[in-house]
């Protein structure tokens, strides 16, 4: 089954398109650390359309946090796709080692990739061809304007750009936040699978998304709305919350 | 010592910005790959003025690439600086612990940033107010036309919203591939540090270099050509040959 049959058999099964990202701020790799995941992937499960770490959660934990990111990976439930969320982006000679390290090392299921540096930089990753890539196109942050958002001769933003070479794979989708995102700019983009960072913590209205005739699956980030908000609520609690809000109910 | 002030030390020292990629092809991370790296770090630190590890390929070997990555960078002797190329970008509460992982963690003097979500995604590192950061720029490789090469409205091209970033910050250089900098190119960014790959194995001539007017230390990469080109000469031969190569003599 590729990536995107998993994801799709997901959101059906859990009626949601709910992404828990594991953002998961430590202070050591340790049994403490373990369990704490442990507990956030079996309590939320149910809910989860997809998994996302952020490799720079575990990064920060030196060679015992990539241990640690191999070891999390591995407790989801297989039928649960993984994104693995690292932005990677290198010629395309090193990111065949990115790959390497993302699907056959780590076990992702998809990854998230920076397109900056252009097409050859996908080409390995895409090369795995029951994984998925995401390709950085509208952030969440407001550093978008900087570059993502700026106007090309011609007329259309860069992150355009990246809607056009995410169209011309099956295998990739798109990672666009909300708060930067108009109804325009979803207009402006083609129905390919999107990632949306930026419910919860990071703001950003989910309503846009339901207005619009895309068949692509959608899933929608969220992290510390799970982890570390509403401390009252159990995981599960609130992995059902957002998993409602995220389907419109 | 700042990174920069530790970079001009030693291309003074040298006479040359020989940067020697550690973009080292390995099967495991066990001792012949700690006696490898070890061998070519000996041979090559005396023509060397930066070192410059790339994640990608620690990183493929799993968790014990990871620890093979921080024990490659301490034992790079502590007046060669050391850029970590990680290529990393993302939100900066999230680019906060990448920082913690390449500085703190791994030790490194500089990393190479992904400019793609712009400014906020650069604060985290410019916090350590003794480290350096590169921009990448234009790159080396084909995929350049793709985003980094694209024409602005109002003229200009993308790549020169990052030089822009770039001059606003004294700890930032930026990368600037030769296969894909005019002389053209080369005028139009502003006078910064630059780390030049695509030399050896990627191509580029880095006579254009010679000519400009610039100030502010420039640094060229090697890696191939030294790790596994001309097997018939020794680590330090080709280091020394480079070095000569890039001094212009």
């Amino acid at each position: 089954m590729t990536y995107l049959e998993k994801l799709r058999h997901r959101i059906a099964v859990t009626g949601s398109g709910l992404c828990v990202g594991l953002d998961i701020r430590l202070e050591k790799a340790d049994d403490a650390a373990r369990a704490f995941i442990a507990d956030v992937i079996t309590q939320t499960a149910p809910y989860t359309a997809v998994y996302k770490p952020n490799s720079a959660y575990f990064e920060a934990l030196g060679w015992e946090g990539m241990k640690l990111l191999e070891e999390t990976i591995a407790m989801i439930p297989k039928d649960i796709p993984v994104i693995l969320d690292a932005k990677r982006g290198d010629i395309g000679e090193t990111q065949r080692y990115y790959a390497k390290a993302c699907f056959d090392i780590l076990g992702a299921d998809a990854v998230t990739l920076n397109p900056y540096m252009g097409r050859d930089t996908l080409e390995p990753f895409l090369d795995y061809q029951d994984k998925g890539i995401y390709l950085l196109g509208v952030t969440s942050n407001p550093g978008a304007v900087d570059i993502e958002l700026q106007t090309l001769q011609g007329g259309g933003q860069v992150f355009e750009l990246v809607g056009k070479m995410t169209a011309q794979h099956p295998q990739a989708g798109l990672v666009l936040g909300l708060t930067n995102a108009t109804p325009e700019t979803l207009a402006r983009i083609p129905d390919v699978p999107l990632l949306i960072p930026g419910l919860g913590a990071q703001g950003g209205d989910v309503a846009a998304l339901h207005g619009a005739a895309r068949t692509a699956p959608c899933v929608v980030n969220v992290s510390r709305g799970i982890l570390y908000a509403e401390p009252e609520l159990t995981f599960a609690q609130k992995a059902e919350k957002w998993a409602r809000v995220i389907a419109g109910k």
